[in-house]
């Protein structure tokens, strides 16, 4: 085996990991989603990138659709906050336990938010979650890692980050109710306790294969200083550049 | 206003379309779901780069997912060579009508068959899409343009697509039957022939940028030989090679 | 024309609308959502089934897969005197905006607490949703109805509900930003002020037949005792009975 | 136990199954969704309904959204065949594998051509499929069971029939490449070969509740006539009929 190596230096960028368990961390500490987050923010830790973890629910932050909802009759908001270190980092995953087979309403209430900023825009005057990467962690006993993660990845391109390849993983169990990720158990022999998932090799390679993928495509897009500024103006457009887009009923 | 300038070469880049409407061109030239590659295809040419149109349901291609069903009992099977065109272009874009709120069953067809080659690999010995930039576009006469890009950017991403930001575009009218994209109208005058569609400015813009993104990032990609192999290599995976993955079992 | 008559009595029937909007009663009375509601209600009304709107957001509801989040570490919670509201109910019809082409986080939140009761059983010993009747109501500036409409039902059937033919309306505009259901517009002559989508024929019907479809299967399940015990009673299957399954292992 | 009885006569009733598996019965006779289509059609014969299996990929069924597509350039169409199958039939059964979290395109195609159909009407001038039941059932080795049961379950709603509580079923592994349902595979002794999925209680359970709830619905609807034709007429509503709507401009 030819030893890959890798010395490019990572130390300048930052993901932030926004999981979004349903419940808070005064009632339960542990959290299935967070220990699937561990594995890639483990993966980043060594990699030399910033990282850092948030519980949504932890926070006080209503539903809602502008940045800041104390401004729109909410007496309190931390949103504002937490989207200062949305804005501060180069990746963003956001890690989701399945319900019904659907996202978290707390994951719902996040891309919620997150699309609130969605139209304000960066310095080179593109929606400000240009150059940007985005990725998803999924965990649930049964059914529904890849429609879970369809509605994430799809939320974030929309409202500017780029999707490096294969950039979702995640852990379910055969189907029918049982362990979560990281329950124990007692393993094939009774002798030892293990613990339920960790051994997939499956959601091991994809949560590695993702976690680099998103460090690559930041590597790069940082590197170029994000996406070129042409034809991707809000604002050139409605100024009435076009980029060599001609209206067909004209052409 | 700053005028927006951009002398970049895209001579060496390639774009595909695939249009997966459920009419041949035997029996129906027309194809509304064509009228809005158009647009796309007319901002890439004149970007330079270049540009091809398969219209799917004109080829001989059974149901499937291997590579090529004349191996698997079929006579004949003219996927190895779209194929061809697919692993010769930088860019995929699959476009699609909306049939009950889903992606045509032609481009469900097609999502099989891109799987089928997708375990393949490159000369890094990446997955073989790795590298490419993947878009859609999606028209209808009501509803579902967000349902079905997600279902086809997070397959493209899947299989190892990257996604740039904004990657969708299309044009659905208010809920109801109606006109589809394309279709002749009377302006309210009544007096001159317009298109359904072709003056909607959202549609326009959105189809200009995801353009420009699709271009900016195969670029980029290309630019740089594609993502690093690091951390994306089966086969350094299965030798043992973990990228910085630690089993939390053993941490 | 044959004129319709009906002259069933559905005044034993209740029918429960619980709006999903985002924004409170105390913060906004007007929703566009509730506007879609009333068509239906209306009808309800009309044909002496007892209705009643809930605006979940005005309540405090945390979020949870529990019956009753003050047992799991919340303060409080009034899901339980809401849920009595569910439970004492022959229809349900949940209506929802459209938030990047998903339901709100709002529904989402009613799903799981929905979905927290549903293995609670009635005094058949099924499910406890079992004989009840389900529908959705959808409203948005821009796509999105079916695909909300297929995570709403989907949950609903999924709990125990029964589905009717043609169980979902909606209206969404032309792709685009623009107005919502029952924003003012001027017409066409510029005269008069109306409302956008109060003339969208094909929504005024698909949210009459929802309606009747609606009442027509609460009537007959109400009529029939709900249905039948035989092959759907989790305590029996428990039990030993198999109500005709045989293991293909040893068939 | 008190043990649950049974003595209402079914024998009228008709199931129809459409198997939407990939491959053509002359290249494998084996399907592994046949293999739950059996589990739940032995429980339908034993209760003495009808049945009838048909493998949707052996017909020659172009794709196309018309009732007979030889009328449409076609020169071939076998759907009208089967398009008389499904009419013939009380209880309407779709099963797909899943490929990348979604049905087969096989089950898309299906469903386009069932929905081509569905705009015609029965004799009380309601859309045809009113009266009849849906359910189905999913396969796959990873991921997918609620996802593709939601679009499946949505389009027959969509289209007229109706949707009992639990209408769907289906298997799939814990996440990760791995024997497909019905594989053999050695028993942990190794002694003894099973299949896989086969002693999936949720599975078994989950298709037994499935089978008799479509029953129950199939039987309660023909014993009424289908649903009452109030309200859900389409030519009584293009006849200025509102059955209590009220535009809400004028109310």
């Amino acid at each position: 085996m030819n030893e890959p190596k890798n010395d490019t230096d990572y130390s300048d960028l930052k993901a932030l990991f926004i999981n979004c368990t349903l419940k808070p961390s005064s009632i339960d500490k542990e959290s299935h989603t967070r220990k699937l987050v561990d594995v890639s923010k483990n993966i980043f830790d060594k990699a030399g990138v910033n990282t850092e973890v948030i519980r949504l629910v932890d926070y006080d932050v209503p539903v809602g659709v502008h940045e800041d909802m104390t401004e729109h009759g909410f007496n309190t908001d931390e949103w504002p906050e937490l989207q200062k270190k949305v804005d501060g980092a180069d990746i963003l995953v956001i890690a989701t336990p399945i319900w019904l087979g659907q996202i978290s309403s707390v994951a719902s209430k996040l891309v919620e938010r997150l699309y609130a900023g969605s139209s304000k825009t960066n310095y080179k005057g593109q929606y400000k979650y240009y150059g940007k990467t985005g990725g998803c962690l999924i965990t649930g006993n049964e059914d529904g890692i890849k429609h879970c993660s369809m509605a994430l990845l799809y939320s974030l391109q929309h409202i500017g980050y780029t999707i490096p390849p294969q950039a979702d993983a995640g852990w379910i169990g055969e189907v029918g109710p049982g362990p979560s990720y990281g329950d124990k158990k007692e393993n094939t022999e009774g002798e030892k306790i293990e613990h339920v998932g960790f051994d997939n090799d499956f959601t091991n390679r994809n949560t590695t294969f993702m976690t680099w993928n998103l460090i690559h495509m930041a590597r790069m897009l940082k590197d170029q200083g994000g996406l070129p500024k042409y034809g991707n103006v809000k604002s050139d457009w409605k100024d009435g550049e076009k980029f060599g887009f001609e209206n067909p009923e004209y052409r």
